[in-house]
């Protein structure tokens, strides 16, 4: 396996999800994949890889062959991170989304000022996130801009897609961690784009993206100037709504003027099909609509949500509106930066949401898997290019290891990863139990255009 | 570090739960534990070793020192696991209760009369608890008697503290899993009680418990007989209680005599200070009353409760009331067979209580490593054994081990435990960090009555 591109057929098990119920598990496929990272050919049921080779006149003899107890599964996509908070993953006590802002989140972020600070945590959140399997990220970093590009230079040289987003508030914060006006935070955010702009010209790998805090945080001059921004860059936006109802109550109080919390967003031009709404907890049917008739996209945070006792977000509601919905880790509202585990705390999210009001409510293993993947593509703007395994797509991709249980193994031993496999068990079964027990230690390999850029001892095995 | 007992001196940080609020940690701490791995000091604030030898008079050289950013925690309290059913850990589908029952589990437990089939399973299940701190545990196995003295085998050969239950069930199952009559029920529990007598006479390790598997599986007759064996042998009872809203009224139909879910384990004589009650999700305000008056153990699952979608349990309203709760991971009904993941499933479910019924339900991190260890010792009837560590308890302790971050490091290696510390971080929130991303990986040893019964190489750094 070469870290370096080159043409390559990926062969054996490979596991996408092609519509929400959908998941398409192919035993003996073959994948080929060019030297820009494209898949050129999707094959099922071949024989071998000669076969496969002769088939498509291929000449390059690179083969990446999935161990018997694994597969090829698309690479994750988290539509919402904070970089800057992963330090504090797992740190809220019992607080709830104002308080913990006050109290853990604004002191942690205004100390990124620092950039040995900075790098230490940005490193390491990159570090984590690749080994989570995550091949595309939609990252807040802080309101400054030498920490911000910090982060955009760790994304390319590590070849994790991402969208960098330096924070905007100019109406929220302690003295020491704010934008001191509109005009300010304008121009530190173009500060940021010309940066971006200048190490990654077409966005091969790190974008741009406007990013307002959240509606409390930004002045009303400050929210327009970002949507004229984005008008006028074509660049996308991410921000948070109805996270919790002290949040949706504080928003009626600051814009009396504006029917709810997605009408400030609308109003500023914010709203619209290239704008990721984080959490939409308590969004009333009207903002459902105003959504969906706009577009807009949402990311999903079930971790950070039960964490914060923000409340449950209705997924299946909003899926059955048309919107599209992706998942995110939140970090550090969310206490994990695994989009796994976000999956699998989504599917715990939809049974509370089920206990009350019914079983239409609960999300399948595939249907989370969707949203980890397809889903989030969607969200992030890229559906065209990621999240399955379809001809012209890029090769973003990670390789699932289970581990097979010797039946004669009488102890465990450190290095073996979760999700036992006794032999037995479905292949769909086999995908549910790494959903529900899977970690970056079933994680062996991860591409991003086809290159590797991520990987463990398992991908050899 | 050597794996037989020998006199030694535990040595650096450790933490334990003094009340449900009150976690104590101690640093430059000093455990002193004897051959028979009873604890025979306690001191806190110690310069070095060697003023601790020479204040007990210690004459033997055996000290472990526990790493700079680690600490020696209780080992934890699984109050209720199903061995036999690890295999289909994660695998649950939409499934509910009783459909889950018919679907998924009487087929695996039925298989496991194959006893090369239980001792793969049974293996594993013990190794990956122990691998996960777990260093008491209160099994299920399955009706079948030479497949359930297999699990008490190898839970002694192992070193786990276990209470071994062979499955009573003569009203429900299919033909080939189910028991033929009460009196068969009575005569196979028998049988497994006298061999774990003849393997562990004074039970220091394996103790059989009486496991009607629920009130809907046996009989009257059944209840009443397994009632009379409690009387006579004073072993312990573990059971179900109402789990889910359709088996509750199954009961209802099935016993019109009684008062209630909880009046039909009374009635039986089942309901005493040595029965452990698993879910108690749906209790009413009654049956909360007598399990209370009749000193009845629960044991919250939460993380099965939340994947079959059976309904939040009320733990603040049982801990309010004075009953004793621990912790179980319910395998499979819960995906995990880790405690510290049943830990933080606790921290989840009260929050959801908590979004509908208001803040006095959260569980705080304290609160949860609380009910994994002494509110799990007094579940299972070992309060002055195990659960913290007290002068004259037995050493039943891990090290637990987190990820000092190196500052230069740039990438992610791959035997890295979770647990990122920074070295900002105060030690209460390392301890909430452990809590919220914790896995076996952090668990560098274990040990049961001062034996090494798990080891990683991170115990060595």
């Amino acid at each position: 396996m070469e870290s370096a591109p080159q043409k390559t057929i990926y062969f054996g098990t490979f596991v996408h999800s092609l519509e929400p119920t959908h998941l398409d598990i192919c035993k003996n496929g073959a994948i080929g994949v060019d030297e820009a990272g494209k898949i050129v050919f999707v094959e099922r049921d071949v024989e071998n890889v000669e076969a496969v080779k002769k088939l498509h006149d291929w000449t390059s003899d690179a083969v990446v062959v999935i161990p018997t107890t694994g597969f090829f599964f698309p690479g994750f996509i988290d539509t919402h991170i904070h970089a800057s908070q992963y330090p504090n993953a797992g740190i809220f006590g019992k607080s709830t989304l104002l308080d913990w802002l006050n109290d853990y989140t604004f002191p942690l972020e205004g100390s990124l000022s620092d950039l040995t600070r900075a790098s230490h945590v940005y490193h390491r959140v990159v570090s984590r996130t690749l080994s989570h399997g995550t091949t595309t990220a939609s990252y807040y970093a802080t309101i400054h801009v030498p920490a911000t590009n910090l982060l955009a230079n760790i994304c390319k040289a590590r070849g994790q897609r991402a969208y960098i987003g330096r924070v905007c508030m100019d109406a929220m914060g302690p003295d020491y961690y704010r934008d001191e006006s509109a005009a300010e935070t304008l121009a530190k955010t173009r500060e940021t784009i010309d940066y971006i702009r200048s190490i990654d010209p077409t966005h091969e790998t790190v974008t741009p993206i406007i990013t307002p805090r959240f509606a409390p945080a930004c002045s009303t001059g400050c929210l327009a100037d970002l949507g004229a921004l984005h008008r006028e860059t074509g660049y996308p936006i991410q921000t948070h709504i109805s996270e919790n109802v002290p949040e949706v109550n504080l928003v009626k109080e600051l814009f009396p003027e504006r029917k709810g919390y997605a009408d400030v967003y609308d109003y500023a031009g914010l709203l619209t099909d290239k704008m990721i709404l984080a959490h939409a907890v308590h969004l009333t049917d009207e903002e459902v609509a105003l959504v969906k008739a706009r577009d807009a996209k949402i990311s999903h945070c079930p971790s950070s949500n039960t964490a914060l006792t923000s409340g449950c977000c209705r997924v299946r509601k909003l899926m059955d509106a048309g919107i599209d919905v992706g998942l995110g880790t939140d970090v550090s509202g969310g206490f994990s930066a695994s989009i796994l585990e976000s999956a699998r705390q989504a599917l715990g999210v939809s049974r509370f949401v089920a206990m009350t009001e019914g079983d239409a409510a609960k999300l399948s293993v595939e249907e989370v898997l969707y949203l980890g993947t397809r889903g989030g593509a969607k969200v992030v703007g890229l559906a065209d290019q990621i999240g399955g395994f379809d001809v012209g797509k890029s090769w973003d991709a990670q390789m699932i290891v289970l581990n097979n249980v010797d039946e004669t193994a009488q102890t465990h031993h450190e290095l073996e990863a979760p999700v036992d496999y006794f032999g037995w068990e479905t292949f769909p079964d086999l995908i549910h139990k790494w959903v529900y027990n899977g970690d970056d230690r079933n994680v062996g390999a991860v591409w991003v255009k086809g290159k590797l850029v991520h990987e463990t001892s398992k991908s050899k095995s």
